[in-house]
């Protein structure tokens, strides 16, 4: 694909959130706080016969992009690469959603402004059922902070200003739809406490005290994830449980010090972007 | 400075503008759209005894770093490296304001977040005199389009998607202050109608476009910059002027082309970050 129009997404992992249903897939979406991760997702995309979407070469189902196309009025040929573990809580089809929408409205000249592209990649996610707070993380980079939830206009961010390293361990996948599709109320409210304590400290320190203890108050913690989080600590370093993923994320080279063999990336200074 | 912290943000030109005045330093700025650029400002911040900036070594009065220090009881040593050309509307004192915001606030851990610092910096600018619209521009990052005037939670942006390699060439200071303090209604009307034809058409061919009519219906083309402005269109390009300086930017090249000998950078994909 050397003609291919390019773009870049980082991926994302969040520390906590809160759910927030609205009929209309634009306003509908989550509060809470991530990362965004130099490990992101490379999306090009080609005018073709037909649409056919690719993740590390092999051809996969992402109802999100397939819709994204459709909004765009464009078939093509989409082929994303990601170094990113797939369906660990690293919004890699929230990724893919929004890369196809950058580099399909420069390939067929569709005129759209950025935020009507992050609309329509964040709809196309909320309506797949996939993620709720990805792609506008995305969107902006750094640690984003999601203060009102949906797509602009109706969302409204902010973020907490930090660079540093990033480490991640991925025992395997949390089904997001199962966990978004059972009981909510209790994981809500621990994802509003978290977000009213780090707006009123927002750091990175108060962000994974609070990604960690919304893990746990929203019962979401595996044995797994539970002893590398605490092996971290144990090793002088900071670090959560990425939302939703049997994941584990930490600063300070803390997944290394403990014997872990995690990836190692940084905190992405940039929201998705054209190549 | 080996300890200090370390923060960059992008340059950038702004293609057109209209001005909103309000008491209220936060929500007063401009509309308007611009371009940020990699070639940008390093700050860097570490305590002192006495508040000191330097820009590329020598020691500068720029009241709106001494501004944001004041507001977050900073007391430091600022020094801040940059190859931008100085009063030439590439927004070096937005940049210093804003690299100073960032990173006084990881050195002195004042625990802001990323919109409350951009709020400050944006602030100090306006008060100063020294720009209505670069800080929150810089803090976006791409070709960003403000949309409604001031900082967040005032302000809103957008942004056009587009990646391209940007050339300029300076011919000289525009005293930002002489243009703000003059009759401005003519020039606001003009950022206005460019506004409303940018977001009907968000692309890099529209901005380019409807800077240069801006730059015209406002009066503020200069013979050096009309003669490279035609000179890079009759190379085939795309170009305008920088507002306020008397710098031409211009895309595809078309400088070179057309024989000039600019610097060459490129749109920047990120907003300003802490390095």
């Amino acid at each position: 694909m050397t003609d291919a129009v390019r773009a870049f997404v980082p991926g994302h992992v969040t520390g906590f959130f809160s759910i927030h249903r609205d009929a209309a897939a634009a306003r509908a979406g989550s509060r809470g706080a991530g990362v965004t991760l130099t490990d992101g997702v490379e999306v090009a995309v080609e005018p073709a016969e037909s649409t056919s979407v690719t993740l590390n070469g092999e051809t996969v189902d992402v109802p999100a992009v397939t819709d994204v196309l459709s909004a765009l009025s464009a078939t093509a040929s989409v082929e994303a690469e990601t170094p990113l573990p797939l369906g660990a809580g690293f919004g890699v089809s929230g990724a893919m959603a929004l890369g196809t929408a950058l580099a399909a409205n420069a390939t067929f000249d569709r005129a759209r402004s950025e935020n009507e592209l992050v609309r329509l990649a964040h709809a196309a996610e909320v309506r797949a059922g996939t993620g709720l707070g990805d792609v506008v993380a995305q969107a902006r980079g750094g640690v984003p902070v999601r203060e009102e939830p949906g797509a602009p206009p109706y969302g409204s961010m902010d973020g907490v200003p930090a660079m540093a390293d990033v480490e991640y361990v991925s025992f395997g996948e949390l089904s997001t739809s199962d966990v978004l599709s059972g009981e909510t109320d209790v994981l809500s409210a621990a994802g509003e406490r978290a977000l009213s304590a780090l707006r009123e400290e927002p750091t990175l320190d108060a962000f994974v005290r609070e990604s960690k203890r919304f893990a746990a108050d929203a019962g979401l913690l595996t044995d797994d994830v539970r002893e590398a989080i605490e092996a971290a600590e144990d090793a002088g370093g900071r670090a959560s449980m990425a939302m939703l993923g049997r994941t584990v994320f930490a600063f300070d080279g803390a997944l290394s010090t403990a014997g872990y063999d995690p990836a190692v990336c940084r905190i992405h200074p940039a929201g998705a972007t054209l190549r």
